[in-house]
C-alpha cells in the first residue's frame, strides 16, 4: 500500500480476485473507507459519477447483491438501469454474444453482470467496450463479496498478514469461497477449509490452504470464521444425508464456540443465513457476528469499485 | 390546524392512521395542497429530497400503489430503489427479521413497505433505523390510502366534522376500510358501514360507526360513498353466493342513486374498479365520481408524507 | 428538410409513421444526429429533460426496446418509471380505459407504451393528457424501429429517394414491416417485400410496394436488405412447414449474397436474430451487417423523439 508506483488504479474491469494484486485490493479498501464515511452523512451521496449510466445485467435471480450494487451506484451519483433478463428476449431468442453486442451498441459505460455460467463477465469484457464488474458468475468468482469480507476483517484486525481464517461449508459450489481464498492468500492470511468431504474439491490444498473435515479443528485458533451459505436450492444431488445432519456436524452454535473457539473470534456469513443450519440463532445474533457490518461494507466496497473503474475509464 | 404547538411534524414513521392525531392529519393535508400545486407546474418537481434514497420494499404484488409512491418520490427529488421481493432471496431463504436487518445495514433512509402480514412495517420500524412508511400490511392498515381519501373529501367539503360517509363493500378484509374508519373518526365524520353480513366484522360498532346491511340505508343522507373493491382474488371462502348477487345487492348504479342518494353525493373508489360489480359504468364515469382526483391526490399525499418524514429524520 | 415552415416539430404524440410527414421524419433525423454526438462524449448525458418523468408502460414483455427507451430517457436527463404490467392490477382487474385514466390522473408527462393490442397507444393519447410514444402495438406500428432503420440507411446513403430496399420475412405479423414500409415510401425509397406466401398479406401492393416470393429476386439490385425476425413464439398456426425449410428458402447466407446481391449491399435486422434462420452466422457478423449500428441509432432516435415531443409539450 506504500508502494507508490502501483498506487494508481489501472484496471478497466473487475472480473475476479485472481486479477488483482495486493496493492490493488488495498487501494479498493482505502477508497471504501472514504465512502463509508460518506454513508454516515445526512445526505449520503456524492456526485462523482454524475452522468454515468450503470447497467445491472442480472441473468440469475438476485435481490441482495443487485440492491447493494444499485444503492452503491446511486450513492456515487450514477444512473442505473436494470436488465433482469430471466425470461426476456435477451437470452431466450439470442446467443449470449448477441446480448453482449447489443449492450455494447447501446453504449453502456459500466455493466455489472451476474450470470449462471462461469466466464460470462470475461466474455462480456472481450466483446464490449464497457467496463465490466463481475457480480457472481457460476461457481467461479464473486469478487466484490470477497472484497467486502476481507475489508471487514481488515477493519477488525488491520493487516491480514498471518490472520487465521476458516471457511466453513460448501466450498465446492461456492464462488464466494473461491474469491475469498484468492483474496485471503493475496493478503497473507492463513486459510483453513472445513466442510463435508463431498463439498470440498480434491487437491484444493494446491491453492495454499489447509483442509479439515472436523469443525472443532476449524474453530481452534481461528481469528475469523467465514461461514458459507448452504445453497439448498442448488444441490440437486445429495452431497450430505440431511440438512439436520449437516447442522449437527458443521453448524456453529454457542456451545461449540465456548468449547473450541478463540474468545474474540469474529463470525462472518455472506447471507442470507439458513438459521439453525449454518448458524444457530444465538450465534447469528450474538456478539461475535459481524454479518450486518458486512452488508454495510458491501455498499462501500461497491461504491469504491465502481468509482475506481469509472475513473480509469474516464482517463483512458 | 390552528393549534400552534402541534403544528410541527414529529413522527419518524407512518405506520398507521391509528398513530396520527387530527392535527397531524391536517398537517399532511396542508403539505399535500402545496405539492398539488407543484404537480401542475411545467416541471412538476422540487429538489426537496435530493440525495435521499427511498427503498420500495413491496413483498406483495402492486403496480398502482408502488407507482404512486415512486412518482411521488421522484417529484420531490429522491432516488428510488425497487425491491419487489416476491420470489427473491429476501423472504425465501431468510426470516423477515433478517431481511429487515439487511435493509438497515444497507443504510436506507426511508423504506416504503407493503407486506401481506399485518404488523410487518411495525417490525421493520423497530429493528431498523430507517424511516418506515406503511404501503399496506395484510388486513391491517393502508394509511396513505385513507389520507388521500379524506384529503379528497376535505377538498370537496372543507372540514369533515359531521360529514356523513358510507363505506360500502368488504369491510372485513380491507385495510382501506380500517384506515378510513380511523381517519374519518379522528376528523369528526359520521361513518356508516354497509355490506354483506359475512363481510362486516362483529362488534365493529365499537369503533364508533353504524352498520347496515341495506344499501338504501347506506345511501340515504350520505355526503360521500366510499365504495371498496371486492378482492375477488383474495376470497377463497364463499362470503357471498355469487358476484352477480353481490352486484345486485350492493352495486351502485344510477337508478339507485337517483332513488336514494343525495343530489350531490360524492362517490369514491380506491381502484382498480370491478366495473358492473361495485359500480355500474355510468356511475364510475359519471359526475359524482372523484375516483381520478383520488389518484392525483394520492401522489400529492405521498409527496407530503415522504417530505414530512424526511424533514423530521434530517433534524433528529 | 429545407422547407422552412415545417421545420418545427408540432406533434404531441408519436403514434405511428402514418402520421408523420417527410419533413418531420427528417427533423427527427437531424435531432438524432446531434444526440449521436452526445453519446460519444465522456459524459454522454444532457440535461434537456431534467425534471420530466417518463413512464414506461410495457404491457408486453420487452427488454431490448424498453432498455433502449430507458437509456435514451436517462441520456437526456429525464427520470423514468417502469410499469411493466404483465401480471399486475393494471390490466388484470381493470379495463384498459381505467388503466389509462389512472396514468392520466398520476400526471405523467410522457408515456412510452407497448401493448399487444393494435391501437392501444391511440386510445391512451385520446383519454390522457400525457404525450404518448408508441413502442409497438400488436401487428400495427413500431415507429421508432422504422425511424432507426431509415436513419441508419440515411447515414449510409444520404437521401433515400430511389433507394432500393427489400424487406424479407414475416411481413403479415410484423409491426416493424408496416412502419418500415410507411417510412420508406414517405422518404421515396422503392420497396420490395419477400417471404412465404402465407406471411405476406394479400393486396399489400396497394401500399406501393412490389412483392416477390423468390429470395433471389429480392436480392437482385437491392441496396438494403432489412431482414425481419421470425417470431417463432407468436406463430401458433403453421405458416410454413418447418424452421429448417424457412431457413433454406429465405435465410440469407454468404453464398446467396455472393451470387445475387450487390457488392456493397447493406444488411439490417431489428434483432434479436435467430441465427442460422434469418441470417447465417457469417452474414450476421459480416461486413455487410449494420445491425449493431441500428442499436446505437435506436438510442439516438429515441432521444430525439422524446426531446422533440417534450419541447412541443412544454410550449403548448
Amino acid at each position: 500500500m506504500n508502494d507508490k508506483p502501483t498506487k494508481k488504479w489501472r484496471k478497466k474491469h473487475l472480473l475476479g480476485i485472481a486479477d488483482l494484486s495486493k496493492d490493488e485490493i488495498n487501494l479498493i479498501f482505502d477508497q471504501a473507507k472514504g465512502f463509508k464515511e460518506v454513508l454516515e452523512r445526512p445526505i449520503p451521496k456524492v456526485p462523482a459519477l454524475r452522468g454515468t449510466t450503470i447497467v445491472m445485467l442480472f441473468c440469475e435471480p438476485s435481490t441482495r447483491t443487485r440492491a447493494s450494487f444499485e444503492l452503491a451506484a446511486k450513492r456515487i451519483g450514477a444512473d442505473t438501469m436494470n436488465m433482469s433478463v430471466a425470461s426476456s428476449s435477451f437470452v431466450k431468442g439470442e446467443t449470449l454474444k448477441d446480448t453482449i453486442r447489443n449492450i455494447e451498441a447501446m453504449r453502456a459505460e459500466i455493466v455489472v453482470m451476474r450470470h449462471s455460467c462461469a466466464g460470462s463477465p470475461q466474455m462480456l469484457s472481450e466483446w464490449c467496450s464497457a467496463s465490466v464488474v463481475n457480480a457472481g458468475d457460476g461457481f467461479h468468482e464473486h469478487p466484490t463479496q470477497a472484497l467486502l469480507d476481507t475489508f471487514t476483517m481488515h477493519e477488525k484486525f488491520g493487516d491480514l498478514n498471518g490472520l487465521k481464517v476458516s471457511l466453513i461449508g460448501d466450498i465446492a459450489h461456492s464462488r464466494v469461497a473461491l474469491s475469498n481464498i484468492l483474496a485471503l492468500k493475496k493478503l497473507g492470511a492463513r486459510v483453513t477449509l472445513c466442510g463435508p468431504k463431498t463439498l470440498i474439491p480434491p487437491e484444493i490444498e494446491k491453492l495454499g490452504v489447509k483442509v479439515t473435515y472436523d469443525i472443532k479443528e476449524a474453530l481452534r485458533n481461528a481469528d475469523v470464521l467465514n461461514v458459507l451459505r448452504i445453497q439448498l436450492e442448488r444441490q440437486t444431488d445429495a452431497f450430505f444425508p440431511t440438512i439436520r445432519e449437516y447442522a449437527q456436524r458443521f453448524g456453529i452454535n454457542k456451545n461449540l464456540l465456548k468449547k473450541y473457539a478463540k474468545k474474540d473470534v469474529v463470525i462472518m456469513h455472506p447471507g442470507p443465513i439458513n438459521r439453525e443450519v449454518e448458524l444457530s440463532n444465538d450465534v447469528a445474533d450474538g456478539k461475535h457476528a459481524v454479518i450486518l457490518e458486512q452488508v454495510t461494507n458491501g455498499v462501500a466496497i461497491r461504491m469504491a469499485v465502481l468509482y475506481l473503474i469509472n475513473q480509469f475509464r474516464a482517463v483512458s
